[in-house]
């Protein structure tokens, strides 16, 4: 048993040799500390905890959640029931004006939407389709009259529409698309048309079966010119289902999941709408045909209509760290049960989660799972800020989508990354659609490409990194930019010569310990993750700083040619903020022993980005051989102590037995070993138990060598 | 344009500082080498050529194939039904005795059955059942007597059966499996027992609706001792497809994947068989009980017994690798054709593959791909050795299992990522069903775990490593031990203080190119990863190295201390192998412009390795910060290099239109975009293409300044 110290990390071990102590065993911890689950799970549930529990108590209703194994028409028959469902329970209209049944809650809106992933994700999506993208491009691109003649009829699920923005040709480069809406000032109409075949939209939840209405997204051309990108409501289908005239579709099909909702395609061809039904918030047409915006900049005003959608990144990013929160929940709690192997004990077999590797596999995700809980709320109430108008310049909305697009990739893959290590951490269990992970995985694996496709989303970060980058000196004169490349190089130099890495190597020699001590503390860690997101850009940036004098291909090649590395700087930004809110977040927290133990979590968040990365801060001279070997061996002394309380901390998030829904989380495992234990007593009480033949032979061998002597 | 010299490895553009080179933008090669596709499609082909064409021939048959969206009856009845299509066709009984209808040809008969993924995941796995284990155990545990009685009925289908090894209570821990197999001599039966729930078989294909028989693993007890796990041929149902008296069972109901297999539970109740069905090859019950085998230890008969099913393992090696070269296929076909962004030109958007990004998520895993058909290659050779009887010593088939368990991991854990990246890699349209990724990803999933949990695979390598390890000095004095430890520590002091470093740092300063032409031969790629494998052995060795003197749950601990290092450990063994294969495949292409195409690819499977695992060769010394720079710098130019050859490269793996399936894989993409191109050049012609917004405001914004002047 370990002397338990108070010092800052409340972990006196530090002060021992990592070598020593790997020569001799691994330490192992007694859970000693108390966890005040109450506290944390309440800091966990973040900025509305009331809203996340009334959406959790809507969540754990069957009627609400998926049936599995459903054939993709019954699905999808049910997922629509449930939206009426939604409807009387009134929680999914929040984000709506108070004078229409809303609440003009936009934070609270969200938080509780990003838990009905809890329930079914396909549910999720399809209410995200109808109220957050349909409901919400009425809402944010449309004007006064159109909220009161379309909000109600949305709101109510009267009117299921599709958000008809994507097409075949064009996804991620929304401002290509290629359908038109060209006013007909005689008529006062517009008249959308898709031109070919690339046009056709494509993928829209609602087009291939339920909406009867959509906005669809085209090039507005008025008096020969071509405005761009705006949003028109469009009804498509009559009262029977069937396609307005002009307007035909396909259905999607089957889809590697969230096969609840009806995606598909939809095109026009002359469909002809109201002048009005053009949502005019940013561009409007004069009925004889003049165009006017409130914003000049036609890029501008790309952007801003665009921006005001970032909600959908904004909740996937919540909703993929609740699907893995409920995967770890459901990993770890068998892990804490599961036994196999007989390793240290000649009867006893050993549990999962007490093997080393099984504690690599899961406690660095739970630890990621905590930093994005934490940096989730914080985004969630930057996007409140803005969208209550409280903090809504230009300025806020670049930052909100900046941060939005830094955190949601990283959230949405860890979800599938860590929703599979548990499925394989549980074996053939894991494997069985009962226990969730499947299915979930399945279902989140869109999450990744749509609202945003995470690369592209990366390369918007690494773009603003770079423009703040330059920012620094466009108003300084030539003489600051090049003593500034002058510093880059000396820092080169001295960093990456090996001299600093040497220094540091002869100071840290034969105390991995002094190691250790210094990658806990908070500051290093800040230091080490900061300087190499800042370190990446100004790398970048002085690599492409001639590429405004070349010519527009050999620009573009430039730029290609950094990339990959482009989008690895702003992942590396984008850990940097987790880590930052997963810092503020603890902080908070009052209980001593919960801190301690959250602090090592947030240690073992930080020393994994730290050895993700450690050829970077080995290369860079951030780190010296020693002390990068130190990393690796914190890790793995910071996984066991944290094993202890790894059942508590996934508890912490909150889950109740209907959540979680999974066989294997329960209790079952453990009854069964009882029950083989007590088998196998009441045998060999019985005397009757078999022998084992390698007993015999041993007992046999030893007979002999007493006959012999 | 790059001018080509014919040297070693075909690119003079090494000579070139690679520094100024990612200066001034990214080079572009082009394709002017003619990849000889016959020669190439023939060696990826392997050693069976004829019988993997003629396997599939069989899998590009429809009514062979997977109807995507059936519901999980369906798809059991179908692939039940495909079954006897394929015994009609014969191909998969190649591996049974000939005078029973068999070929003899065990490796051919694999080679056919991993070709079947390509139809249905599930058939495989049906199959695979069927003959590969409940087939196979009958030939290898059971003895003439077995294989007259019961094989004519497993191949032709008569008698579909279950492999009843795997419990609740242990899956990966087969040794210690609860079900018993009693032998009563006064009626000359052996009486099998469920004695607990943990104990009930588990996830067994064909048990949960199809077999009517089972070979059943279960510790033998006679005349009161435990002779260990044996095989057991039971009957479970009767032709009425009831349980018979005793047994009884559970559907597992939906999986995952796979949900073509009725995979389920079984439980026995005092169920009886005759003495004739214990499968003894291996050990024996005499008529009144004595037990008696030809190998005496019971450690080396129950490994003995479980090598005889490495074919499980063997198959799915090359069955997933089958699976990865067919995603690469559909996102490589797709990413040469699919444009988005302008970057270089005012009009022409970029086809994906151009861009870097999309070439690193790509074409490093085509690489690892290529190396694991020659991997697979060599594995499938060997077995055939051993299970022809050409080369089966107890060595040999120790070899044999030792590399299908490096090799299995590798492999299964590649496919899901790359089926994952592909999907993404062709965003939404990666997701619909119809494009293969998704539905081939979620069957595979179960790869990793089944057929040997990939980490505990990985284990057994690592052990054997260490033994071999160990086996060094076991023969050695102390001193020769003590010697070669001296000297690890001097290693270490050279490697990792920085000596060793700082000394190449110096000499590469300034040319990375150096480095480059250094790392791309495939001596150095050797050395580099040789050495890797050696030192983490060697320095996990030392750690051990008293464990032999503390007591068993000291040991445990200390064992458990090391156990991530080991499997990393092992990781690397089956990289080298992989690579290894991949060098030796390489050299035995003819074609010079192939060669050195392959040469690249190669190269780039090399150096990827090294990037994967720069840290370690950094902390270690083994390259300088420069050096690794170089290797990612390198990585950057051979994936441009490689760009214009990808799809070539592809092709090569030789999938008919029947294999690949994918809508996007075919032209229809490229034909869109000339759709809409056409459309665009013929507005244009019109006169009536409207004017954008943007330009126009140029053109204002340029009047104005000129009425000014």
């Amino acid at each position: 048993m370990v002397e338990r110290v108070s010092n800052a990390h409340g972990d006196v071990e530090e002060v021992a040799n990592v070598h020593e102590v790997v020569n001799t065993g691994p330490i192992r911890v007694p859970g000693g500390l108390r966890i005040k689950r109450a506290e944390l799970a309440e800091k966990l549930l973040g900025s509305w905890p009331e809203i996340r529990r009334s959406a959790r108590e809507l969540a754990a209703k069957p009627e609400i959640q998926r049936i599995e194994g459903q054939s993709m028409d019954e699905h999808r028959a049910r997922v629509f029931g449930q939206l009426k469902l939604l409807v009387e329970d009134g929680q999914v209209l929040r984000a709506f004006p108070k004078r229409l049944g809303g609440d003009e809650d936009a934070g609270g809106n969200i938080a509780g939407f990003e838990e009905l992933v809890l329930a079914d994700p396909s549910l999720q999506i399809k209410s995200g389709v109808q109220w957050g993208l349909f409901g919400a491009a009425v809402l944010h691109l449309g004007t006064q009259k159109h909220h009161d003649a379309f909000l109600p009829g949305i709101m109510s699920l009267e009117v299921p529409g599709a958000f008809a923005m994507t097409e075949i040709g064009h996804g991620s480069d929304v401002a290509s698309i290629a359908t038109t809406a060209t006013y007909d000032a005689a008529t006062q109409e517009f008249v959308i048309n898709t031109p070919f075949k690339g046009a056709w939209k494509e993928f829209l939840g609602n087009a291939a079966k339920d909406g009867i209405a959509a906005v669809v997204f085209a090039q507005l051309i008025t008096q020969g010119v071509n405005h761009g990108v705006h949003a028109f409501y469009v009804p498509i289908r009559d009262e029977q289902g069937q396609f307005l005239p002009g307007i035909g579709g396909e259905d999607d099909g089957l889809k590697g999941g969230l096969n609840g909702i009806d995606n598909g395609r939809l095109h026009f061809t002359d469909v002809r709408i109201p002048r009005d039904n053009l949502l005019n918030r940013y561009g409007d047409v004069a009925p004889d045909g003049t165009y006017s915006s409130p914003i000049a900049s036609p890029g501008r005003r790309f952007f801003t209509m665009l921006g005001t959608l970032v909600q959908g990144r904004v909740s996937l990013d919540g909703a993929a760290t609740t699907a893995s929160a409920l995967g770890l929940t459901i990993a770890i709690r068998y892990a804490d049960q599961r036994r196999q192997f007989t390793a240290g004990s000649d009867t006893d077999e050993e549990v999962l989660l007490d093997y080393q590797r099984h504690q690599r596999r899961l406690l660095p995700r739970l630890a990621q799972t905590y930093a994005q809980t934490f940096a989730h709320d914080k985004l969630l109430r930057q996007f409140d800020e803005v969208f209550s108008g409280r903090a809504d310049t230009d300025d806020d909305r670049q930052d909100l989508e900046t941060l939005a697009a830094a955190l949601k990739p990283l959230s949405t893959w860890h979800a599938l990354d860590t929703l599979q290590e548990c499925r394989e951490a549980c074996g053939g269990a894991g494997f069985m659609n009962a226990n969730r992970f499947t299915s979930l995985r399945a279902d989140l694996d869109v999450y990744v490409t749509f609202e945003g496709d995470n690369n592209v989303l990366l390369q918007l970060v690494a773009k603003r990194l770079l423009s703040d980058y330059s920012g620094k000196f466009r108003k300084a004169d030539a003489g600051a930019l090049a003593r500034y490349v002058v510093g880059q190089a000396a820092d080169r130099a001295y960093h990456g010569s090996g001299l600093r890495t040497l220094a540091q190597t002869l100071g840290d020699f034969g105390s991995t310990a002094r190691s250790v001590g210094q990658l806990r503390e908070t500051r290093v860690q800040r230091e080490l993750l900061t300087d190499r997101v800042e370190s990446m850009i100004a790398e970048i940036g002085q690599k492409l700083r001639h590429a405004s004098k070349l010519s527009k291909a050999d620009a573009a090649a430039l730029f290609n040619s950094q990339q990959n590395a482009l989008i690895e700087a702003a992942r590396a930004h984008g850990e940097l903020l987790q880590w930052e809110a997963f810092t503020e977040g603890l902080e908070s927290i009052v209980d001593a022993d919960t801190r301690r133990v959250i602090t090592w979590l947030r240690d073992l968040f930080g020393l994994s980005l730290l050895e993700r990365h450690l050829e970077w801060y080995l290369i860079n001279g951030r780190l010296s051989g020693q002390r990068a070997q130190a990393v690796t061996a914190y890790i793995d002394r910071l996984v066991a102590r944290l094993r202890p309380y790894a059942v508590e901390l996934v508890d912490a998030f909150g889950f109740a037995p209907e959540h979680v829904r999974a066989p294997i989380a329960t209790d079952g495992e453990r009854q069964r070993q009882e029950e083989a234990r007590a088998y196998y007593a009441a045998l060999r009480e019985s005397g009757e138990a078999p022998v084992d033949e390698k007993v015999l032979r041993d007992r046999e061998k030893a007979a002999k060598k007493r006959q012999i002597a």
